[in-house]
């Protein structure tokens, strides 16, 4: 781990995301407080960039432009994106990390084209099958972090039993969580207990002697009371939890904000209760708790939501670096050599497909 | 359908739900307020159930008690339930309503026995494979349906595609909607658009001729946001999604009532805001939005959350009644015949298995 002192270096695709270029520059001078000195390559238009730079010399002052021609739209196909945007500013920004000249890459850009494109050029980790997308988010309790989040529509026992397995050496690296508590998300009607995949990946898990802690099943409304620490599940399901929980938020929000200004009365206890609703409002924030993390990549790749502003990238930064700095890629491997050891049984599955 | 004066009958499962039977008697009292006049016959133990009626007279005029041995578990398997739970306060209430003594039937019980019992009592009407459990709830816009929330784990396209049109005739003769908008729930990265279910189904409903304002694809926070009327998925998926809401809204009023409580001025605030508070949790009281309905069957048959109040399970027969006045299933019957006939390609879907 480098130390603090010394600065680590991050690419950036400057060109993705909705309101790119001018939102990830902000985002960058946004993520500039911290003790941490971080340098960025700012991947793309260098005619577009130049002028924002100069108009953040602080960004200026830690970034260095490459120039780049293309883009990738996020209506491109993640398979034309990845034989035809090979000089696109989402793929050099990844080649750097390969090359050994960054430590990560954020993007906020197409995710399907970014997870392909990863994928190809860092490929995944010594006995991962295949990388998923993780999140965390705010629970009752504290902070969880649920995967896969869309980047495996279809997932068998297997692939659910190593995602429980980098959940774990997230939540314990990463949350600082001393014996993280791994659950599969089912449905709760007995007797209808979910499909195949979840019963088979519940045994493994429980019959395994892995020396993690499989909570067993949960259900939806365990997400957000943060019943585990870790919530396994596949793309298709994660996904959909996930923005639900996103929708159901933004529903929340606007209910409340119509009822604080019904009347005079409702808008003067609001102005009273200002500093509390604010706290309140920073607490459930999405954009505190922007930044997908692609896990078992070799290599640290950071999807920013499309949509977010520079607040929400600048988090995005922040989780590359605590997976950095948390050596994250090196704690997966040890893991699994180590699971490996102490669970032959299950060498198949945490040896990869 | 029969004047509002004539009262209609409803069986009720008085021994299913967490704080049955007392939660169902007292539900029953705080139903009886509105225009119709429903009449019960309560299925249950009668040393139980006389004592309660005593103590709430109201109650007691408009229903009768039908004493019944067995209970059916939580824990009971759904398969076990039918075979041995022929004297069950669950299954002799579904068979009232079989048998043409009742209008229809609700329970708070254990939603697999529930569906199990009441589809080889009930029987599908003609033209459903199967039947689906469809919920309504708030969103931005109003009210929204989404179904299926969990009696089918694994869903075909034409699965899917019946359960768009039962959702549809909902909204317009229940909702009351012109012409409902229809969504299939899917993941939003593009490129991973999906299983192989949701593509087709889609296309279906793409290509026919029928009747039906196909809005196509939406994401987790379209629920919410309230972007179609209907949102149909599978039974994983929409369970999932649907106790996630839950979740996030839990957690967010926990939020804001830890927000509102910690300091003197939030609470001056909150008390000067209170009318406003609580208009507010009463639009996204859940028990306002509890009871869940089991379309496609042969009869209405409603399931309440187990762990409702008694708010929540007079909700859930209004849901009941609201269903038996919009004469939902004749309606379902007529659309299925007409679909068919208008649409002559899609006989193979909307004509069941």
């Amino acid at each position: 781990m480098a130390p603090l002192t010394e600065p680590l270096t991050l690419s950036i695709d400057a060109m993705g995301g909705d309101k790119a270029p001018g939102m990830v520059v902000e985002g960058i001078e946004a993520s500039l407080e911290g003790p941490r000195q971080v340098k960025f390559l700012l991947f793309g238009d260098e005619a577009k960039l130049s002028p924002l730079l100069e108009s953040h010399p602080k960004v200026a002052q830690v970034s260095e432009i490459r120039h780049t021609e293309d883009v990738i739209s996020n209506e491109e196909k993640a398979g034309v994106a990845l034989r035809a945007g090979r000089n696109s500013s989402m793929r050099l920004a990844i080649n750097a990390v390969s090359g050994g000249e960054t430590a990560g890459v954020i993007s906020a850009g197409n995710t399907g084209a970014l997870m392909a494109m990863a994928k190809f050029v860092l490929k995944t980790l010594p006995g991962i099958g295949r990388p998923a997308i993780a999140a965390y988010y705010p629970t009752r309790r504290g902070e969880s972090v649920m995967l896969d989040l869309g980047a495996n529509v279809d997932c068998d026992a297997d692939n659910l039993v190593q995602f429980a397995v980098m959940g774990e050496v997230f939540a314990r690296n990463v949350l600082g969580l001393d014996q993280p508590s791994i659950g599969i998300l089912n449905i709760g009607a007995e007797n209808l207990k979910g499909n195949e995949a979840v019963q088979k990946a519940a045994t493994i898990l429980q019959d395994s002697s892995l020396p993690i802690k499989f909570y067993g099943f949960v259900e939806g409304d365990d997400i957000g009371a943060g019943t585990v620490d870790v919530v396994v599940t596949d793309g298709f399901t994660g996904n959909i939890a996930l923005k639900t929980a996103e929708g159901t938020a933004n529903l929340f929000g606007d209910f409340l904000k119509q009822a604080l200004t019904e009347s005079p009365m409702a808008m003067l206890g609001a102005f009273l209760a200002r500093p509390a609703l604010k706290k309140f409002k920073m607490r459930i924030d999405p954009r505190r708790y922007n930044g997908a993390m692609f896990l078992g990549l070799n290599g640290i790749c950071i999807k920013s939501h499309g949509s977010t502003d520079a607040i929400g990238f600048a988090n995005a930064i922040h989780v590359a670096v605590e997976l950095i700095e948390n050596s994250f890629n090196e704690h997966i491997k040890e893991d699994y050599e180590q699971l490996s050891g102490h669970a032959p049984d299950l060498k198949r599955v945490v040896g990869g497909e």
